[in-house]
């Protein structure tokens, strides 16, 4: 599977790829009402479902062949809600492509332009057997 | 809402709540298709969805009448994949009930009993207007 | 204690601020013997502490009269050592300036631009009494 | 260097390790006047070395011969303040010890048995070269 070979999961929540480059993501996903949380709003575990995926399609972007990839851990910073209805606007960037893990972050913006998360996140990457 | 009341993006995800009491929420979601990473697992992003939404509810479980509560930050360790068709289990406890926070940390487990991962949380209590 | 009075603790780690403004700190440690790991290279817990120290004066920066803040949680990650020896420059910007909390980001480099270290806080403003 | 002999910076704060098993270390730390922060507490950086020099040993000791480990991320929630003249405790345990990462949580309280924080940090495990 490459990059641009979205998870079932990605489908599932309906996030389109805009660009895939080793040094960026883009993508779009269209905040729509199963996304719901107890306020009305975009709810927070989609939008880090959102950023996961891109995350792992940066990693992706980044490795060897044979390598593959998984998210150890990540983290969320929440700074305003997404509406519903709005189009959510992901860029995700590595900030660090070691030897044995890529750290990833993903900002999301709401169509308005301000920013509503910032997650962080540990790919570790692991080497083909017999490597 | 109360907290025994799912949001829309809980029903979404096909999370079935155990119980709900303010000192623990316990919960279990069929792992679907729907949820596969590009490793043919269960997606992180999936497992931090379930985790948020049932920390959003423990949140909803220790609020007083009026009060309102949001995520701000959430970080998750990653330890085992899930398998699709499992029943991955939670059980979300509070660590911290303080004035202006409370953080909650979930805990989710393959059926065969693995530790999956840990999610910890802050959310904000946000007082009624005019209190 | 105004933004530029530096706490005790600053002062036993040695921080030498440069400039602080509310959009931005900036500052330098020199790396001491005492602040060696295991590994003959700078501790881990240095490397958060200087960084804390920071996003404390970073947030202190962005407070009305009477406000005080608190650190709620903070979340490092290390990407590369700092030799002992090193000068270990710091950066820190806010990433959210809100009603209740401030979001800072802590950039640290070794003195040939490293990126060693970024640490991302949350900081709860807190009110003065009968506010 | 085993998990017993402490580094420079450990010894710089004055940790105390009371007990050092692979499977749990239990440390004391008595909270000194250089400790202080700009409200006149244990400083949160301060509270982090001390968790992050524990986390170290704990993963110390549980690696092969040969092994090294270098902390790669820490997520540090606070709860309670320390006061100046008090005793930390800490306990530090290991969540998961995989091939390539060991992830340890540390729980400092205050002499009161109040929790202050909690410290959740993934070590990566490095094989000896040539191995």
């Amino acid at each position: 599977m490459n990059a641009l070979e979205q998870a079932p999961f990605a489908k599932f929540l309906g996030i389109k790829l805009i660009s895939v480059t080793p040094d960026r993501i883009e993508a779009e996903l269209s905040v729509r009402e199963e996304f719901k949380n107890r306020g009305g709003m975009m709810h927070g575990g989609a939008v880090m479902a959102y950023a996961d995926s891109l995350g792992g399609t940066a990693a992706h972007a980044n490795l060897r062949p044979g390598q593959r990839t998984a998210t150890i851990e990540s983290k969320t910073n929440f700074f305003a809600s997404i509406p519903i209805g709005d189009v959510a606007r992901a860029e995700c960037v590595p900030l660090h492509r070691g030897r044995s893990t890529i750290v990833v972050q993903t900002r999301i913006t709401r169509n308005d332009g301000k920013l509503a998360a910032i997650v962080t996140q540990t790919q570790i990457v692991m080497e083909p057997a017999g490597a």
